[in-house]
């Protein structure tokens, strides 16, 4: 389709904080930068993006609700609410495309409550561990996949 | 008494996708149609609903508060948050008014994160698997419960 | 179908003392009211049951095993066998009806032995708590699902 | 009360082939035996037994659903059902009456399968591991709980 | 010993179903099919066989206790029970006879429930997942044994 | 340091009920009371809190977020959060500040599933079952730990 | 033997406060009346007790040691340490006496952490719910099994 | 009541090497001067205290037992033993008098084995986290507790 | 098809060692005489056995991937890589023939982490406890399958 | 430095059977189509890879082993080790180099084994469920992660 | 150091019974003479034993308390205390000393509830399994430890 | 026995790295120093060791089981396979010979998933935690069980 593909990038609750919170962990890129950095990945292969970054579930699950029809595919970074809501998982099942799920740091490898993912379920794949970088192969997997 | 019952009824995330969201698992009714139905089935016995939907905890927990000395009785299908959130039965506890769950699903038939519910141990009953009827028979036996 | 439809209403072990046994839990209602009154239920929206209680898990397994074109759809209320009885299950998944699970009490908010369900992995629905009523919501919910 | 204790003792599957099966175990005494030596010391106390054994746990459950009215306490051996059956604990505690448990072999010494009892939850207390005289001491116990 | 070996062959729980239910997944061979198929093995390696079907417990339990002193081995196929019944396992243990299990369906590879049998602590070995003819390598595997 | 020391007092969702909830359970003091008992025991000891009760959890983390370099350290009753929110856990990690954890009743006396708390892991200490009392205890607390 | 058996009556923690802690739960008679009786019945049975209580660990292993030789069976109420002391069970297994074990309380009916005995799997049998008279129960048992 | 409140504080296993062992976890603060501390809060409101460390389990269950009458509240930190022993535990339900349960670190923030806490279940409250100021805060929480 | 059947049978680990090792367990019969006598058994029905033993799960994933294109079916005694190897199930699963688990003992009556096969969720069914006639069983079953 | 970053592609079991086992699930890409676009993606960043594929676990950990001093990173997809192997977990923990894990599958997402990774604990990141540009995705976060 | 190296020998309950209980199981050795064993090692390489014994929880962590700046290393064999006491484990923590933890018998290889060993966490190393030999090993090992 | 004592001495995946990984977890000392030691300690007894390490457990296997018949003992630090591997466990039963289990590193003591052993039930003894010593001190314990 000559339309560009059109991608939202979902933010979990604290990822505003990035490059302020904790630097040596996280790294010193903001969430600006990554959107930027994003979209110009985007453009170059002819997407866009479409971002949101919210500390609140329901305002999540509002914007993914309202995917449907507009947008083709989902990037999530999902934070704390990977391990622990249902109804995101839910929401991302209902909207009915093809979701990629991102992660700053190795989450395997951390706390045991955070091996799980309600997300993973739902989602083509997963990309974890890289930093900021996570988010940007995470677009290249999706765009990849959509192009299929 | 001579005033008519008056019940909250309560759809939690997702729920107002029903009838657009995945038909051949959830059926074509609409929400809104389950809640002219519901009101109809009210009115037809002396009763009256008020409805709400909200993907956000926090709106549900804060209309929860709100029907102390002004609700009688409270029909809830909490989607998601069934299995995941401590804060909407601490709310349910606190209103101190009769409670029935209701699913559109069979839950206890689906993933094994869905058979827990945090509502049953509050509510006096539960109805599932039924699609849009369940409301319609949940209000059913909340009506019949208030009336003893 | 101009043939009534004939519905097999199963009461598992101990359900014969309805109505006399812990009466300020389950109420005072008899079993044999209770099939009076969903024999009427039924009679006016032009089915028919039939109706069995026993406290022999096989006395249960025949009697579902000749529901085989005989019969359109099982009411069952399995008792302790709910939480017990992989047989019961298997039975019930052998007959090839639709299956509606009913309980007085609201099983979930019991003890921990009583949350797990073998019969409702097999189940169209369930209605649970809402005492000698589940059975009659249950009915509607049958008849209705058979209507489809 | 002039009339003497009238005491229901209950033997669950199996137990008919006590004294021929296993003796370096179970001891050489039958169940007969047992009855009687349970017969005498209750004529002792002016009482009375009533004693029954059925591998069918629709059979058991019967019976102790008789003995309302009729019956003063209950002296149970449920055998391999101690584990697994929720309908005879219902039906125990249907019956409103004091039961005391009793064992042949201490159980809690036994395989992993054999250390929850859905009995004791609903029993004044247990006796267990020394064989035939179990169901002796069970039933002092039990008589001298109803003279309290 | 030149008197010819008996076999007691006992079905459990829903496998008089066996040929009519679920013909994709159990195949359309009949029970009476299977008992006459075994009685010409048995006969042919010159033994007999007595065969029983109940959904009832109890009943396969008193079946088993009247082995003793005449029959030499047992082949059962516990259906549900399997899963659920220590009495039957107490009931096989006492008898003192050598047992084989056998099973229509692959149980391992089904639901997690069905993974443990109460039945295998007890039998020298196991056949299961070759639908009908489980029963036919079951009894060959038992005469094999007890020609030892 | 001058400046006199800022705090931030969280309460979570359904302490807006306070005093009027279960007066049985939690005592008759309303949270406005309880926060202008804290405000002035702040003020005995030279410093400052701000409060602020919500049912969402959003805006909980939004707070904390703004906490930064604007606060000296964080009192908290995260009310049902306080089991099962991965994403306040992250936020109050996030902020870098002494944490006080606070609940009105023993929770480790409740129900099992309140045993946990993804807070205490990265608070300084908890003071929990003392009512309205403990946070007035925990204020102390965390007054103490900002002046070593 | 023409000498009179000797049994060791222990008495675990807290039970020096019987019949003056909680009489609704454990009634009004002390341990020196405990001890009297059993006294008695031994003596009635040519036997005699040495009784000792101790809320201390190490006072109940060290007696337990000392009875070798010197004792034939030995009848203890664990308490508290029931469910927590592997190094009284290695006692007990050391002595290579005959143990009965009794509790006033039905164990098994109360909380989950009482479900599990360290000396039950040691033990000869148990008696379990009957208040002082479990002692008794429990001091037949034993001279009784010393007698075969 | 106008004679002075008499509290006892109780130390469990190794707290007598507070102010010694591992000072940069647990402070300087010696036992002796956190018992002066209290001697001083407690004269200031009123009250006093009677304080005993002990490394034996068996000396505090003693100490507990001879509180009856002439105790009106116990603060205890039962270091180890909080995670081990029902007999403490039991000790403490025995004596029915209001406990506080104090701990210098955040136990719920350390190994999993510190999870979970014996005394918890039957104690008014718990502080915990403070160091030595745990102490205070508990004994001020227990006074407080004390004059209602 | 005129041209024979071709099997593979495959031994695990430390099966070389039938006939010298434990020969009270396993019997006398050697590898190589069970490996003759299933040539034989399937020369009879015309088809053709090809077998490996090995240590090493490399060489037998090895031979399980060049099965395909030349073998009808796979039977398999895995040794201990029954309980513990994914690969090997993964191999198995990608040759995409039938495969027969078979076992010397019956794995299910052994110790508890015997009683997971990863195998079984891949094959058509499992023979075990039969000592080497599990062999000439499987195989019997394996060709019985590929006649259908 | 000017010299090429050598990176080492090890594949675990079965996947050399890429682009032929199950194409549908897998896509039609061989291992060796997968090595050639490695190398080219490496060569083009300045770097170069050495690929090894084994079903033998031996092999991959000599592999790793040989990798110190000559490689500068691993890029691994372990396959069924993934879930069982300490040893290879061990082994890239000895070699001290930056890992990286890849899976052709949303690993999360299939069955319940295969939600624990031995590797992940020790590995820069992961990338899972892009099929084969999981590689290709993993190998950029890796040239990346050693370009910081 | 010219001064001799002290060692804490510290046995646990039971171990007095060394060489008189269960012969057959722990051989005939003598406590004394294991003490008199090691204290003749240790002169050989320079160094000093104390030995103490006791099946009092309490003198064990009294004595390891005194060991601080009197001792060098602990020699522990724990018995039952090994799996059950988190205040022993404080205590060895407290003295900042190396420990030893011995076992006569291969406590890995009996009961589930011997597989944890509190102790072991705090630990330098482990011998278990070799008797009255382990000591002299753990010994050996110790001052091996302590002369790096 | 005049001619010497020969032991096999096993060395697991990753211990070849010995002396050059990790050097400050594991020291300094090579495995072919460590061999060296154990030859000469070895010969010092009048005994002979032949050592073998490999990373492939296929040749581990293969070597345990050529050891009968020529072989009186073996010492094995199994490494990673000490929790994975089945067969190791069973080649050791089969071999019928004493085996003595060291590790380098307290394995008790680090992560969840190396405190289970499957060598440790089938072996005299472990020694753990003591470095290169552990072998040494486990060759010590085996020559003196042989001794025996």
């Amino acid at each position: 389709m000559s339309e560009p593909l059109r991608i939202l990038v979902l933010h979990g609750p604290n990822l505003n904080l990035l490059g302020t919170r904790e630097p040596e962990v996280y790294g010193h890129t903001t969430l600006a930068e990554i959107d930027q950095e994003l979209a110009e990945l985007a453009k170059a292969r002819g997407a866009q993006i479409q971002a949101l970054q919210s500390n609140h579930e329901g305002v999540l699950i509002d914007r993914i609700q309202e995917a449907r029809g507009e947008i083709h595919g989902i990037l999530i970074n999902p934070g704390g609410l990977t391990h622990t809501s249902v109804s995101l998982r839910d929401a991302l099942v209902g909207v009915e495309l093809p979701i990629v799920e991102v992660h700053l740091s190795n989450v395997q490898a951390r706390e045991a409550f955070r091996h799980h993912s309600y997300v993973a379920g739902v989602a083509v794949g997963t990309v974890a561990g890289f930093g900021a970088r996570s988010y940007r192969l995470g677009l290249e997997a999706l765009l990849d996949h959509l192009s299929d």
